[in-house]
């Protein structure tokens, strides 16, 4: 068994970490650890949890002196200093947060106003969406956990880029996120009131994650891409769509665009390639770690449109951070993420 | 007073229509026709309009008789019908569904899989979005009133396109409505556990709205344009939002943008292009007939992102409705259309 | 035309009243008021009221000094002082706030933690919820305006308890609130992620509405009543139902239940007693003045049940207030409220 | 490992049944059956299956014939002839329905317009609340699984009328179920415009549980006792929340009251007695099989308030037939049914 502790634990990445860990097999939660509720029960602010994780919030440091394994779950800027601590303890940090994803340090600057402090760190994390990156994780001491979006992105686009059928100049994404995704923090936007029978778009064509976005697609083209993405705040508690759109370099019928993604998904365990007719929809991976991605093509503009669905509290963090553990520890990569979707 | 008529009293767009003809003071409902109901009170219906509205509901033809304007609502298919004995009678018909908004009949027939038993009746009628098209409508014996997403997506495009900013061909909307948008008919997808707390595209890029989109893009750019249209639905009740994506032919900034629109609606009581910074929310439209449209460059990528949004059942269909019946009828085209949102 | 001025005009009540104040036929809104707000657009925290209300928020005096009617929705303890330059300057004060409604100061003292300051002032107020208050009304200078859940629970109560057929001590009331009853500020129990998909009562046995309540009761019956009321947090944004049990006093059927709230409330222009058979429901009186309420006898148990709904913001708000105006002003109690239920 | 089959797979309790047995480490789901859907992939009508679940729908015959368990989740009138089947071949029946729960044949008759056709059978069933009933489901050949409501009362009123603190007679029940409580089929009051952003009681006193509720108050208190019941349908999917008052015989503090419920309940794995000051609320048992318990007393009535919460798809439906099964077979009870609660 491993110890493992979260730091950042009241946040809702943190509270979905301890759901999930809470039915693994391999490991234990050791620690917990919460700047703003220190001292008190876990189960006192999530009532939710009563029975199930009896633990009291603990300061940062004690959560990485008690474990192996240290999910943090923190605001940007936050986790460097976290991150020197865990290496020089010679323990794994998986940072859910924006510290450890984007490469190009001016990339950062531009996008968070910060710099890396310690920039040594950074040269020993590996930012990984499994399906992806799953070859550079295994003995890492720092783990990028991607955003939502670029996770629900990246599964989309990554087969269309890597065989060339897209001009990547052309893409276009419009993603909606549900309520979660703003966390658990207090604000106008996410008052019930104002976001309940509502719906708008924010960030437009200025969302942080547009840099990570980049990164992705520009690696798989293997030159620099600059794409359009707008978010959309949803009136649902969990679950990402992103509708992405682009030109077919060449004609390809819906048949061959879906034989394409099925090849190139053949054996991955948690995305699912839908049926021709079938379209991807957030309730059907509310609660798992599935990627839905169904696959369209407007023949009349010669557009491809692919529609790729995650939960944003599983694949979009918890779930991915545990599968990226998973891949680290050198445990099978689907172990504790048997998790069957609750559709309704 | 003018004796007004709805057939197809019973679907959401004609309570919609009962609910604002109720405050308009220039018109008395003296008929509600409903084939599935008739003969009993639509306040057994809609025990919302108890002490409202204390009609029977009657035949077809009854409605028609004793009318002076008819509102039908009814599916594609039966409009001419009741076109014609309108016309005979010397009455003005305003049609929400889709039998007089296409100019080409094979777009119909493509499209809805009917063709036009009546030719000579289309030549008399006329497809209106007032701010586009008030000139042609007085006078008029048929108003083809047009369908929900082509509205919001016209008025958010029109001024680009007119001041030719833009490539038409690379016009990309991804349209998101509430689930009344599907009417009162029972269905899987608008059964509340499945559509709540869900989100999903349908009848991508094959929606029956297509070509009447394209068919106003058309006309206001002088030549045939195809564009790909993603409808998803939405978990609200009412309202829709366009997010519209096209490329720039040259660059402009965010205040150009802004100035192009304001100038283009100044004068129009029912387009509010909002300030720069701000985002159309489709909660502030609610219940209104307003439509809300907000203005974005993406200046890395040099895209114009349009966002359009309406209440789908008051400018998406009964509001628009009643403001076309104000110009046939000379009246001020704003009577009885004063009504404030309810933005909670 | 009458002045009016709106204190608290950027609360959830106070943007209520504008939108029903905007469609009042001799009403002019002269002055809004906002301390945390003060100097900017109110379309500018609102933007559904661009081009409806042009206003910048003004300081409290501002708007008394303009204005000939002065609705005041603030927080509790904060009105007496209103009130007392109101009646010096002879202006009518409409308090949507707890500090007129209470008799007995020694109820204010205990539920609201406060003493009344000015008690000379309370003399020269009314609480009034029209159908049951209304003759006290003309000449008033200060109007309590009612809560939400003691309207809709005093008029699902009055007949039966003015023909004393229940007996008052049995008196249990399960009331369920959307979630604008808690205001526009911010709370964790208002955090979409909080209370979307949740259901659970608060301040059971305990909230501050209880003894306006009991007020009402007792002074009905004409005895000290103390009753048992347990309010719920809705997931909707408006709107209010009580279920309400009692004793019997003697076997009545349905039918002559019906009849008896038929009589006492014939003529009432906001109340509508539903058929036998019918269930109130929130979504029929959704953005009106209506009440609706539906009658039920569990003749097993000898039990009655009524179930009372209303709008909380209109009826149980900003409406209630408009026909206290109505009343206090010699206008037709009606005036301006004629809003047709948006039941979708 | 133990073959075991669903009849009426499709349906919400069905589905649910497969989403928890998919981690039941005892059991391998063997057939599912159908009568509308015979002949499809399961993973057709729920895509969030896909990958899960790859089983073809099959006839009821079939299922019974693969299987040793059987779950049947079918309308009432229907389980008799496949309990009989199911003892005939010498194989456990939970019947998810109502056949097997009222033990008094003129309830099922007064209640269901329906006879039992095979009383014989009857006598082999037991119906049980585990935490009520555990000592007589082993060795049952059919199981009648409790109905949701009355699961949620019985577990919230158990503790009280066993220590004969409250007054039976005086017992009044406010229920709010979601909407996956009326089950997958289509109708108007599940039609999501219609319920969403609405709230009403229904079958007001007159609902089929109400005969299951005062059959197990009655054994618990030893008479026959009659209740009032009225159940509200809630916009939400999941979950029950019964608020539950009663007349306290003699006054008990609030710390007396839950010492009572916590002693009557310790060591039970699925029953949480909440602290003193928390309210029970339906998302934190959301997808588990907890039953949370809040207790409450309004001293100045000398009433006690029980708030009883349980997911109905879970506690109220496939998870306590789970933990039925698991008693049945000798398995630890809460095998396979460590789900934490999805608490957002």
């Amino acid at each position: 068994m491993i110890d493992v502790g979260i730091i950042g634990a009241t946040g809702y990445a943190g509270v979905e970490l301890i759901r999930i860990l809470h039915g693994h097999p391999q490991v234990h939660i050791r620690a917990l650890g919460s700047v703003s509720f220190e001292g008190q029960d876990i189960s006192d602010i999530y009532p939710s949890l009563a029975g199930i994780c009896p633990q009291k919030l603990l300061a940062t440091d004690e959560v990485i002196d008690a474990c192996q394994v240290i999910f943090a779950s923190v605001p940007h800027g936050v986790s460097e200093e976290i991150g020197r601590k865990c290496v020089d303890q010679d323990k794994l940090l998986i940072d859910l947060g924006a510290d450890f994803r984007l490469t190009d340090p001016e990339d950062y600057k531009e996008w968070y106003k910060l710099e890396y402090k310690d920039p040594e760190l950074h040269k020993q994390s590996v930012y990984s969406i499994p399906e992806l990156h799953r070859e550079k994780v295994k003995g890492a001491k720092i783990i990028g956990n991607p955003g939502c979006y670029p996770t629900s992105i990246a599964l989309g686009l990554f087969p269309a880029l890597k065989a060339c059928v897209i001009d990547p100049d052309t893409i276009v994404i419009d993603s909606k996120s549900g309520v979660t995704g703003a966390g658990r923090g207090l604000s106008q936007t996410s008052h019930y009131p104002d976001c309940n029978e509502a719906f708008s778009p924010y960030k437009i064509a200025s969302h942080r994650h547009t840099p990570e976005i980049e990164q992705t697609i520009s690696q798989i083209v293997g030159r620099d891409v600059l794409i359009t993405f707008v978010p959309h705040l949803l009136p649902v508690n969990r679950g990402i769509v992103s509708t992405i759109y682009s030109k077919l370099k060449t004609p390809l019928s819906p048949k061959e665009v879906h034989e394409l993604y099925a090849h190139t998904y053949q054996g991955e365990q948690f995305v699912r390639v839908m049926k021709e007719g079938q379209a991807a929809n957030l309730k059907n991976v509310r609660g798992s770690n599935y990627c839905d991605i169904s696959l369209h093509v407007d023949t009349r503009t010669n557009r491809l449109i692919v529609v790729s669905t995650i939960d944003n509290m599983v694949k979009g963090a918890a779930g991915q951070a545990i599968q990226n553990m998973n891949l680290a520890l050198g445990f099978p990569e689907d172990m504790g993420l048997h998790l069957a979707p609750l559709c309704f």
